[in-house]
């Protein structure tokens, strides 16, 4: 019989072990909640308006379709068996692996304070991006309606929390929203006038790069018009806004880019440990201490190179699906086991509004328009399939040529229930 | 002051009628409760995975843009005060009209059962799209899932209740997706042994059709795969499936495409004339009996011309939209009022599957691929600007290249609640 392999995640590294898993001879099964790959990196152009959500999601069983060797599962996995050598799903199906990949990914954390919640959305899945997105619209449209002043201020307030590369990606093209391509369009109001505050408790945004393009960053988002706080901690947040260290905002509009929490992986696999941001602690070949025959990779990981924690982004995700796939074929093959995972950094990348981002490859930097430019194309290039990469550059000429943001549908039932 | 015209509802007539009000020296404001103005005939698209939401729906606000003279408001109305010549908005706000046009649509119907609804989803929103496109795509994949045989079946019957255009649309769809788009995707289950049925209980399909297309459509139905069932009522929805006469079916997917019903604009109204299916009765001016400062248009109204009532659909709505606006400047500069409303009927389309329709205009007939294509690029022509027709002909012509559909996401959250 075929070495089952289960994977449960169809992420960056899910689907990137069962890529380089291809003519292994294996048994594939490949589990997710959702029936799409989802191209997070993009994620924040959805949220935006910039991209429509179907232009950076793709169905797995559609890009599983050539691959006679792969059985696709939408499913919610609830627990392993690790004795029996089974997953558990929600339905009360059991599905047995000889080998287990978990590659559940991350959501947003709140540090505790889970409340918060419901009042400043983070931003993972395409829901979120919805989410964020008929927030963001329906705040100017019932701007437009009320005609209480101190509302319409509160309305026209706009928090995004952490400045990493998606809280700084949001507030600039937010900010370019509001200050650009919105203003025509509305009678009552100016959205010239709306405040975009990008809120980061530590001392400088987009701490993973190099102090200067942190500057030229923070200098770049003022510029289009968002206020950049530093060192500034949020203490509080509800529907009526945030509190900054004392000082109350009223902001009706709260988006939250500040921390990641791993998926349920560890509660799973009982017993296991974990660091605290939940991701569960793997050995150098990214497997569980003591279960040779279950990896966990990706956001749900913690994993060490060179000392460091490998970070939470797509290319190391990647890399540790290649990395599982060529250490499942040794150990079939009867070879011997490759090096310890070693993380190959790629750089650090960040847009900035529309039309600057800034790059970072060791001490190779980069800044402005030509940065964005190479950030589009490599992102489009890293798009599955020629149909998305033409409709993304097409989106995004027309965006260049036009001005004109092109999604800007509220199309959520909450729309009408929610309406003023 | 300016006259003011409150239009309430973007859809074919409310926009047509603010086109041609253009330079009109009117102030207009234009009221919906969406944010977005829909191309309904492509609805059937989205709905069944050929069309992505973004491509057949444009923001309000955007299309308005260039028109200083025309406020939207995304807003739910409550009602008409016609004393004060007031519109009330929920959140309390009133808002002044000279002159009220009433152009909101119409919802589907379940002539008395509107406990159906549930289970049998009708098609005139977005959202109506996105919901049936989740059941059609999760009835596959639970099918997929489930070891029961009979559950399995049930997931693979697949019921479209009402044979005019919308229904056999859908059923063409639905086949073409089950027959040729998934079987190579799944690895249990034979999505090819789905059962597809289009019901209809009057005695032929397309009854607006003459009886030799009718039975062309039906033909070419079966030849894809669609269970042609006419003379047959449905007599019972309920979450197990449907009853057919006396007898029971056992179908996890129920669409309803067999009747609708004129939205609220007559209880706006109080005490005004209706017919069965809420229309609201006018006069050959498109005005209310006796209040010639309140317009209603479209699908809102029932409206007669040569002696028999105008149909429900886009080119009838266009026109009355038409008529209103030059009824109103003729008032505004003192001339005649034009002759009463006329409709000019356009001629009947339905499209079969991806490449055949039928097309009607009085004595003249046409069928086959080629009438697909002719309608296919009236419809394009149809769109509004020059980013949507590229758009749309580009995924069409995808699909017609690859033989893939692309909008197969799931994203409602009620996906995850409603996993199994």
């Amino acid at each position: 019989m075929a070495h089952r392999v289960v994977v449960v995640g169809a992420g960056f590294a899910g689907l990137q072990l069962v890529q380089n898993l291809k003519g292994s001879g294996c048994d594939i099964t490949l589990i997710d909640q959702r029936n799409h790959h989802l191209f997070q990196p993009l994620l924040y152009q959805v949220a935006t308006t910039l991209l429509a959500t179907s232009e950076i999601a793709w169905p797995i069983r559609r890009l599983m379709r050539p691959r006679k060797d792969v059985t696709t599962l939408l499913a919610t996995v609830d627990g392993v068996d690790r004795e029996t050598r089974e997953v558990l799903l929600r339905d009360g199906t059991r599905v047995p692996y000889d080998t287990l990949v978990l590659a559940t990914g991350a959501r947003h954390a709140y540090f505790g304070r889970d409340e918060w919640e419901a009042d400043a959305p983070g931003l993972k899945t395409l829901e979120d991006a919805t989410t964020i997105r008929r927030r963001l619209l329906l705040a100017f449209e019932r701007a437009e309606l009320t005609t209480d002043p101190a509302e319409r201020e509160a309305l026209l307030t706009f928090a995004i929390i952490g400045a990493g590369p998606t809280g700084v990606e949001l507030a600039g093209i937010i900010a370019e929203l509001a200050h650009r391509i919105l203003p025509r369009e509305f009678r009552r109001i100016d959205t010239d006038r709306a405040r975009i505050m990008l809120i980061e408790a530590g001392p400088r945004i987009l701490p993973a790069f190099s102090p200067n393009l942190s500057d030229y960053a923070a200098q770049s988002l003022q510029k289009v018009g968002v206020e950049v706080l530093t060192g500034k901690p949020v203490t509080q947040i509800s529907d009526k806004g945030i509190v900054l260290g004392d000082e109350p905002i009223a902001a009706r509009t709260v988006i939250w880019a500040a921390g990641v929490q791993a998926s349920r992986a560890k509660d799973w696999l009982g017993g296991v440990e974990a660091d605290r941001a939940g991701r569960v602690m793997v050995q150098p070949d990214l497997t569980l201490a003591g279960a040779p025959d279950i990896f966990v990779l990706g956001d749900t990981a913690h994993v060490e190179s060179d000392g460091k924690p490998v970070p939470g982004v797509a290319p190391a995700a990647k890399q540790q699906g290649e990395y599982a796939a060529k250490l499942i074929r040794t150990r079939l093959e009867g070879k011997d086991a490759p090096a310890p995972f070693k993380y190959k950094h790629m750089g650090n990348l960040a847009t900035i509004g529309r039309n600057s981002a800034v790059i970072e490859f060791g001490k190779f930097q980069m800044r402005g328009w030509l940065a964005w430019w190479i950030w589009g194309f490599a992102h489009i290039y890293f798009l599955i399939g020629t149909r998305s990469r033409i409709v993304v550059l097409l989106s995004w000429l027309w965006i260049f040529i036009s001005g004109q943001n092109s999604a800007r549908l509220i199309t959520q039932k909450e729309t009408l229930k929610d309406d003023v």
